[in-house]
């Protein structure tokens, strides 16, 4: 059965998002076809008004005026402490355990040759400035444990040892997820795990 | 971290979509913010053109013009056969099977007392019409097995005896699902497959 224009359009546009395959696509659209023209008119102008999200002049973050929500706190910034993520959606992460008291940036993604992404296409050089103007104390590297993420973390860890001030730089803890059970989990997290041990 | 105004926004709405929580919304309007301003105007363009979308005069499914695709095939209606389906993504359901040859028809709903749905909001008499109109041999009741699926056909099977001419009426097999065992149905599947046993 040929689904007519209009339902092809939208279900090709769902399956633009992640994790959206052909059937759930289907669903998406016809269930936006059970809704009134002004529920569908609202719909699509609050989804088109993201284009006009700006993103944070110091930390890359969203952000409504030129300075975001966090960068804004003087309290934040006095910390000396950045933390290093890959991604808004990273930073959002951070943020919501509520115990991280620094500021963020946001590294526009990792290096990966595969991609053609280069440290060049990152925000590597505005990192380094704003350790340099806020002589900030301590950076703390949040980026994903993942070949992409480790190779960034060392690129950036050689980067941050040629600032003139001494910086302490950290990577984020490695290991078993609260609530992960360990023999479900990969051996590579296990030994992680184990590098990582402490004293308790 | 407070969310910016559009991103909550565009959240709020990705909600609105059926199986969409708070996380995978995020998720779906976070990948929006990585789409060019050319790639998100096209992407809410083709999502308000549902607007446009028509329904078929007949049978209630979608169509670009007066009739649908399976409408204006003369031989489908030739078929003699009407199947009742609740709506549209059945309709597609039974479609895809690749067996079905007859005319559908988009019931629009089931009954249903608690959310109001009673058989005069449902395109009853359109379909009574459409029977005599061209003389219907048989009706193949397919709503979905449910007290609501289990009314409405029970109701469809009065109204349908009590008109003029004879008709076969029945309803779609129930059972147990293609690739489906045995010890995870239901009891209530168990027994509408023993009492769907066929010789075999």
């Amino acid at each position: 059965m040929r689904l007519p224009r209009q339902l092809e359009g939208a279900v090709e546009m769902f399956r633009r998002l992640p994790g959206v395959g052909e059937k759930t696509a289907l669903r998406y659209a016809l269930e936006m076809t059970t809704w009134s023209v002004d529920q569908t008119l609202f719909f699509t102008k609050e989804l088109g008004n993201l284009i006009d999200l700006k993103r944070c002049d110091e930390c890359g973050y969203f952000c409504d005026t030129a300075l975001c929500s966090v960068c804004s706190q003087e309290t934040r910034l006095e910390s000396g402490i950045v933390c290093v993520v890959e991604n808004v959606a990273n930073c959002l992460a951070v943020e919501k355990s509520g115990v991280y008291k620094g500021v963020y940036h946001v590294l526009g993604g990792v290096i990966n040759p595969f991609l053609g992404i280069g440290p060049e296409e990152l925000t590597i050089e505005k990192l380094l400035e704003r350790i340099e103007k806020h002589s900030l104390k301590e950076v703390i590297l949040a980026l994903n444990p993942s070949i992409e993420g480790d190779v960034t973390s060392a690129y950036l860890r050689d980067k941050l040892d040629k600032l003139p001030h001494s910086l302490i730089v950290r990577r984020i803890g490695l290991g078993v997820p609260m609530g992960g059970s360990l023999e479900h989990l990969d051996s590579l997290t296990i030994l992680k795990a184990l590098e990582n041990r402490r004293s308790f």
